[in-house]
């Protein structure tokens, strides 16, 4: 299939129009290209009454690399299924999808406008008071729900068989997976930090824990993931949360969602050790991260447990026992994960404006080498910490 | 599709001329129906001069039961392609496949006709030199090389997706995980047996494992299992060995393939307590078994780590201690799954004739019991059972 781009911003409004129920038709539309246009061109057209709405079209190769870089555009088959199977159980934390047109590639989609990229408001030490919930809530609801503790079994198999997600699942294998243990070209490793990216490519212990959890992402089909759950595909105000961009979605361990997303508190943890600003500042917004990462935990674990309890239909799933060992597991999958995540985005390729807003390479070593150190340490001891609490004293301990 | 079946001999014998090379033009062919043609029919066409062959045609419906019963076609194309999948790793271990016809629901395939049925060569108490050595090598060759420990990415999703098999799995779900495990009235108990089996109901360790093993066979996509190895999918000889019919194939848990043989070779063991014949070449024949288990399992066991070491790309899948700990926790799925299949054939609703010659009814509960009392070790004792020697040295004990 050819690719065709919108040729203009008359057509573009046009295909708004027709495919929303949100604008009147005497209104003027306007619209504006945001986003980087990198894999996916980004509108948002607004009739300057308050009204606006997003279109996202994906492309079919990396725009800054050429055509000689294909990438399928099924993530946004995917993206658009994922969101509406993310609103049929948490409406209020995902855009609402007005229309995927698979011809042009491109889903019509409310404007979250509204609220900040989360990376950016930790980066602020901004305090989100509803966002920890919101997060952990999401979380529960979107991964039980596409589980087989409550999915009929055809179903299951056959929302697994949608989202096969080859290409995208290809880009974590290699980033969180493989990269960050080797020497690998891909990798941006800040200078003072050589040392000790030298170690961890030696360090048997960790990359055979590494390959367990690499094995389970490629193997394990649990749940329907977002599948990049970082701080950038999260938006948040004081009121309200919107997770986005789930092009990545596929049917993988559900530790890894839980886990990417609490790496990314980790990560802004580390980073806060050596941002700008006050020091004391800083040290009670690490705390608030490490609360955030308790309420998300307590939100999620008792949320899910709950479901378990009232809507798993398997009777040879239903016994409580099984629902403690579960969400044990889950735990520990979820702390493995969150060490993968701090550990590829400090010497792999893809890093973190909270670390990269360090601007002093040494004292970003400092953030870096904690960050490290306790992504080592959510990995090798993930089955030994007994629960969030213990995970948090661990964290704090290595902050010292 | 409407289904169209074979109008008359001559029909099937022009199919079987036009889809295989195995007959000369001159020769006279002629057809019989074997088989019991209740969910497909079977039929040899031979040329009365030592050339035969078989075809395998599925039906859309379960015929005893009628059109009410549908049951997806599907299956025939998924065990055309499972056996060439084998063949291209153990050609002599499966029978070659001629033509598959994707509009007929038909195979043409190789006549095996020359071994015979293992679950009647076990109960006859047959030694087959090679037979535990060639299982070790086809569940080696069938689960490596279907794996992400050989598979490229985007070859083994693709795999995945094409082996979505949401009919044949569910009956595996709920034969296996569901019924043995609760008063379900698919079960079929001696009534010798039945406060037997009211214990099991309530063992809430047994039934915790059981749920973690069935979340293993519901999510975990490891390989591509045959799905229903048990004695009657495999014939043999003194020389040879056949597996047939993988129409159950899936991507699974390596152990589930592993254990379904090993839980049979142990049925067969549990039988022999009780078949008629000598008590002593009964107890010799015993000890046959379990040299066979040890003897598959080394075989696998080793195959399966030379071709890690030497067949494995993905870098990050490549350390030693992962061959190490990967092959432990092999060893213990089978050995769950093995306890799994001794539990559902005893108490389930499939029943395996090597418990069903055992006329008399006490008699009968005598191995049953035993292989009650195998499955719940093997399963709840799985991750200590150290090596196979441990767990001989386990049902030798349980067998007194």
């Amino acid at each position: 299939m050819s690719f065709r781009k919108f040729e203009s911003d008359a057509e573009v409004i046009a295909f708004a129009r027709q495919n929303s129920p949100i604008f009147s038709s005497e209104a003027r539309l306007h619209v504006d290209e945001i986003g980087d246009g990198n894999i996916n061109f980004v509108y948002r057209v607004a009739d300057g009454a308050g009204n606006s709405l997003i279109i996202k079209q994906a492309l079919p190769y990396v725009r800054i690399i050429g055509e000689s870089w294909p990438l399928s555009q099924d993530r946004i088959r995917i993206e658009a299924e994922a969101l509406r199977m993310a609103g049929e159980h948490c409406a209020d934390l995902v855009p609402q999808v007005y229309h995927f047109d698979a011809a042009l590639c491109a889903i019509v989609m409310e404007d979250i406008g509204s609220h900040d990229n989360l990376r950016h408001a930790l980066i602020a030490r901004r305090r989100l008071p509803l966002l920890a919930e919101h997060l952990g809530r999401f979380l529960a609801d979107t991964l039980f729900f596409s589980s087989d503790l409550y999915l009929d079994a055809h179903r299951k198999k056959a929302l697994v068989k949608s989202f096969i997600n080859p290409d995208l699942c290809k880009i974590s294998e290699d980033l969180f997976f493989v990269d960050p243990y080797c020497d690998h070209e891909r990798n941006a490793i800040n200078a003072p930090l050589r040392a000790d990216a030298e170690a961890l490519w030696n360090d048997d212990l960790l990359k055979l824990e590494v390959a367990k959890l690499k094995a389970k992402f490629l193997n394990q089909a649990e749940a329907l993931l977002h599948g990049d759950l970082h701080s950038g595909s999260v938006f948040a105000n004081e009121t309200g949360t919107k997770v986005i961009d789930p092009e990545f979605a596929y049917f993988g361990p559900i530790g890894f969602d839980v886990g990417s997303i609490l790496g990314n508190y980790l990560l802004n943890f580390a980073g806060q050790a050596n941002l700008p600003g006050d020091a004391s500042e800083r040290r009670d917004y690490q705390q608030w991260l490490l609360d955030g990462m308790a309420t998300l935990w307590q939100t999620f674990e008792s949320r899910f447990r709950q479901h378990m309890a009232e809507q798993t239909n398997d009777p040879s799933l239903q016994l409580p026992q099984y629902a403690d060992w579960y969400l044990g597991q889950l735990l520990a999958d979820s702390l493995g994960y969150a060490g993968t995540e701090l550990i590829r985005r400090t010497i792999g390729l893809a890093h973190v404006a909270d670390m990269e807003s360090i601007t002093d390479p040494a004292q970003r070593a400092e953030s870096e080498r904690l960050a490290l150190q306790l992504g080592r340490t959510l990995i090798v001891e993930r089955e030994q910490l007994a629960d969030m609490e213990a995970v948090i004293q661990r964290v704090k301990a290595l902050a010292g």
